[in-house]
């Protein structure tokens, strides 16, 4: 008899229901370094401890999306084994900087269940949050993901969809950023005499490919995310930090082999309250695979160009 | 003419030989964080500073296998640079913790020898040691493995083979496991409410695949055992620490591309002198290959279930 | 309308032009865990904390190479973005010693321009440094590569090439290299008894394979010199530090799946004025892709076996 632990299944999800997430993880430089091997991102900030240093920071704080990645891996075992597709993010903000030797841990809240017309699945929604060793908070955000039923027969919890924002206020950014001293912020080192520009359009091919038994393995979504964040710095070189995640939407999958293309839209340019060093930049990246993105393809009507795969609208905080 | 090493050949090889084996190496965060990724290891003691701390680790611990992969690493160009295959191990344990920063250098000694009947091959027998920087004897094991002569007609040596015992005693575990103040273990945290469950079914796709130009490379026979540990984890997340190996079998080779899947069985439980914080769990740990494991292959008679690659005998510690 | 930079074009460089490269980088234990894994050099001066401390250094030092590609890296989007092919290297001097936590700058001046008859590409030589937190050059070398014209039609900046050193004079070699108290360096812990063979003859399997969308991926060079360095070990374990790169000849690609070899000539033994501890070994290394090198492929006439991807000559410090 198998007593592995299955995993939750829709109907086991109750409104409210608290989860504090297995395991808890030291981030080490380890853990960076294969982080920036995989994706390649260059941005200077978590890149060099000196150029953290002079700008105001104790030392080169880890990715941000490094950060969401460990912490997005700890809510899986209890919110999403079972799941047949993650659906979406929405009010995703960073709120504290997180170093190499931080210990985060994760915990999720229900806060929204809806089962499906077919009755097979339903869709969870929760807020997550990272914490560090200090109990406070690095990271929230919300995910919904569609979640298989045990017994089709199960009565459906009650049904509440959550009101979420359409964006992150702009206001509420800027916790993960410590003042800066913007003055010694060296562009040149930075790597663009801009302070952005409004596109970026870079090819990268894939670190390693595998395929399991099953034919191709589908790659983490996650995945797609950091790879067109760090395909962004060619052209947003200073946009150096994610402050939010307005939402996104996985529009295709990912399968090893291809290579990804990533292209970005400035929607909107915030100043935040009581912040002279640091602005925001909304914006909106779109990842392609194995297309070149020089046309810019993004929606079409209803729909996607079928070469796009990653459709994100965040906030990056970049210096004034 | 090349003056390459080219190791050591079975008749080279004396009872009683003394190998100190180069190179040493410092055991960083950068190797833990390699480990991590590739295996895929969530026990809380080894992933978490913090969790380790409250329970008595100065910081967390280096993963058990990762020491041992170092220091069998490190025997390999004096041992079985020659070898036709690694045969199995014996009266393996873990003596003091590792930690990153350590350094950690092997030696060996040869403990048996016998020649084959078609005079081609012979048995080398080893029982390694590794240390760290303070002289402490940090690991030790008995390695047997089939080597090439080099001559046919060359002598063999004096025929002995040792005794081993059959598993290590229970008596002697927990050297490398401080006195933990378990009321401080966060079960929560370290991902099983329960003690242990009596199995693990888990599996789990392969990092990376490659081709040698000879067709398939064969994977080293560590890396199954560091796999199926990872994925006893689902079932077994609090036998957070592997105290002694008393043997096991690579039953058949391991290639790249194949998926593997693991199932555990509790041989028994000891109690250990003097501590009233950790007991021991006695675990027999099958690994299989593009087979799930929930009707438990293993043994048939003599023989073993064809998907079976990996039979281990291992102690391991857990809170009490 | 794309505003990614698009690098510089051959028309686009002029002699004496200075350019400060983007991104600095804090090289850490996960990069070096990184480079090991990837490469795996077993030079103890390196590997271990302990056996650098005991001959004099604070700590090991990161392996020269590592500090090579880094710098190299930061080189490429001014230098080479646009390249057809990288042509050679020389006058590569290490000059100070770097340690994990050490953050790396690169910037790089225009020595040299030729356009090619063809008019479609030039031939552009920089002299680029690496320098650390301190300010201190950490590395210095010469790069000569082909780059294309943006537009066949522009003029071509005036020609000039500069004079190379044929090799780097040994009486400069060895600033990366504190004085060593070689009664303390272990020849049996650094792998070889003697200071060294007169070669090297190893093969080694690549780590990961890839295939993007253009077919096979090229690899980068660097990854050639490291591969052939790292087999360099066998044989000449004590030669532990690269303190100056003639030049190389990237003879021809490197394509994922091939298995590379490596064998070493002895070109000369140079001692270095006031030091007693260390002298340097002028090497030349050949690299050859499924081919054993137990015949020593190398040079045949005006041109070289089929099977040579690399010609490396370099100088390296060993204990005397």
């Amino acid at each position: 008899m198998s007593k592995t632990t299955p995993g939750n299944f829709f109907e086991d999800f109750r409104l409210g229901q608290l989860m504090q997430h297995a395991t808890p993880r030291t981030v080490t430089a380890g853990d960076v370094a294969l982080y920036t091997a995989l994706y390649g991102p260059r941005f200077a900030v978590q890149s060099s401890d000196e150029f953290a240093r002079a700008i105001g920071y104790p030392r080169a704080p880890v990715d941000d999306l490094l950060v969401f990645h460990v912490v997005f891996g700890k809510t899986v075992p209890d919110v999403s084994l079972n799941a047949v597709a993650n659906l979406g993010y929405a009010e995703c903000r960073f709120l504290k900087p997180v170093y190499p030797g931080d210990t985060l841990s994760a915990s999720s809240e229900v806060i929204g269940l809806k089962e499906n017309s077919n009755r097979k699945t339903g869709i969870v929604y929760v807020r997550s949050r990272g914490r560090n060793q200090h109990r406070q908070d690095v990271l929230e955000y919300v995910r919904w993901v569609m979640v298989r039923k045990r017994d089709e027969a199960a009565p459906a919890p009650a049904e509440q969809v959550p009101q979420l924002s359409d964006a992150v206020e702009a206001a509420t950014l800027g916790g993960a950023c410590p003042i800066l001293n913007t003055a010694a912020y060296d562009y040149a080192l930075a790597g663009a005499p801009y302070r952005y520009q409004n596109t970026a359009r870079v090819h990268f091919n894939l670190f390693s490919e595998a395929q399991g038994r099953f034919g191709k393995r589908l790659i983490y979504g996650g995945h797609a995310i950091s790879l067109a964040r760090a395909l962004s710095f060619n052209g947003l070189a200073n946009a150096f930090q994610v402050a939010a995640i307005n939402g996104g939407r996985h529009v295709a999958p990912l399968f090893a082999g291809a290579t990804v293309f990533a292209w970005s839209q400035v929607l909107a340019r915030a100043e935040l309250p009581g912040r002279e060093d640091v602005g925001a930049l909304r914006l909106r990246t779109f990842a392609t695979t194995d297309r070149p993105c020089a046309d810019f393809p993004g929606p079409t009507g209803q729909d996607y160009d079928p070469a796009v795969i990653l459709d994100l609208d965040y906030w990056a905080l970049i210096p004034r």
